[in-house]
């Protein structure tokens, strides 16, 4: 874990020289974060920022086949039972997505990571990413936030899927922000129906003065 | 991991001596893990076995609570940031449990674990089970099978939680079960809808008869 601390802080030195962000997205297995990179594109092109997505997952290539299929530069990486990515891995992407720069003749300006679909073990590790987000959905229930905490107490922002579900399904929303705010007392919670595309706007936002302060902070 | 399998063998040796059938639980955050054990109290008193859980989770008692709610022996296990369940304290608990029975005054024919929320750590450990149990949610989407192969390989049945929720969500019900067919050509599937009660009494007719299995084979 001290070598890989020695490749994230790499990475972190790689970004901050080309003013790019990295977000480490975690959440549960079908919590939305593909979807929420799907639909980030289209919002994200009206505020200016281009991005890239590197794609974990223990198997298959279908979530970078998805995104590739709506135009999103998606780099794959396959853990093969790793329950979480890990800073070397990621260093790798990185070097491809700069390649992949050159191919495509743009610079991206966000990298989002999307993390293995797991709320413990990815909030272990750090990656040389920006900051975490933690993503979790409606239909899971509101007592995530106490029982997976040490995500939550990181996350910069979190990120509350499927709301278009709320009908259909028992979520205590007041015990949901109480708890959040216990961990982590001033962190948004963005609220997001994907479906309608409410909240993406909040999103996009978010990211995009994240990313104005790396720049500015970067001089 | 080596000494943890000791530990296995030996819960194993206890609950044949016993009797008593141990069910691995395993499933992502908020697939209805508990919610199925809470609803299986009911149905399982029809078919006439008795059961206790043994919970896991990283942080809080609510999950012990809700069982305790509804009349169902439960202990709670906090991993505090461990990602699974490990034999050597699943063996405590299962020694809490006998103690429990001496003071309710009846044996229990089943031992339900629920695991860590979590699909992709608990698959790898032995707590000395029967078998394992794999639960994914049609919210959750019908990729996960193969995404998480090793828990679904392993499997002696899967459950598809939540099908109140199909006309609400994309979910490719056939890709679902070709996928799971593809790593698990023979284990049963059984669709479960928690609200109406929808696949339960097949759910507690699979455990009877698992349990009827083990009696016969202890002789």
């Amino acid at each position: 874990m001290a070598e890989d601390e020695k490749y994230a802080q790499s990475i972190r030195d790689t970004l901050r020289a080309k003013k790019i962000l990295a977000v480490n997205i975690i959440g549960s297995p079908g919590s939305g974060k593909t979807t929420l990179l799907e639909q980030t594109a289209q919002a994200a092109k009206k505020t200016g920022f281009s991005f890239a997505v590197i794609e974990g997952d223990l198997e298959t290539s279908r979530d970078a086949e998805r995104l590739a299929a709506v135009g999103i530069e998606a780099l794959q990486i396959n853990t093969k039972g790793w329950c979480h990515l890990e800073a070397h891995v990621v260093e790798k992407a990185i070097a491809a997505l700069e390649n992949a720069e050159h191919r495509i003749g743009r610079a991206f300006d966000v990298i989002f990571i999307e993390n293995i679909g797991n709320l413990v073990c990815p909030a272990e590790f750090d990656l040389g990413e920006d900051f975490k987000i933690a993503v979790s959905s409606v239909p899971e229930g509101a007592d995530k936030p106490l029982k997976y905490p040490m995500l939550f107490v990181q996350a910069e922002a979190v990120l509350l899927t499927k709301t278009d579900l709320l009908p259909y399904v028992r979520f205590d929303m007041e015990l949901f922000h109480r708890d959040v705010r216990s961990l982590n007392p001033k962190c948004p919670i963005i609220e997001l129906d994907l479906i309608s595309g409410v909240g993406l706007d909040e999103w996009v936002s978010f990211i995009s003065s994240k990313l104005e302060g790396k720049r500015r902070n970067a001089g």
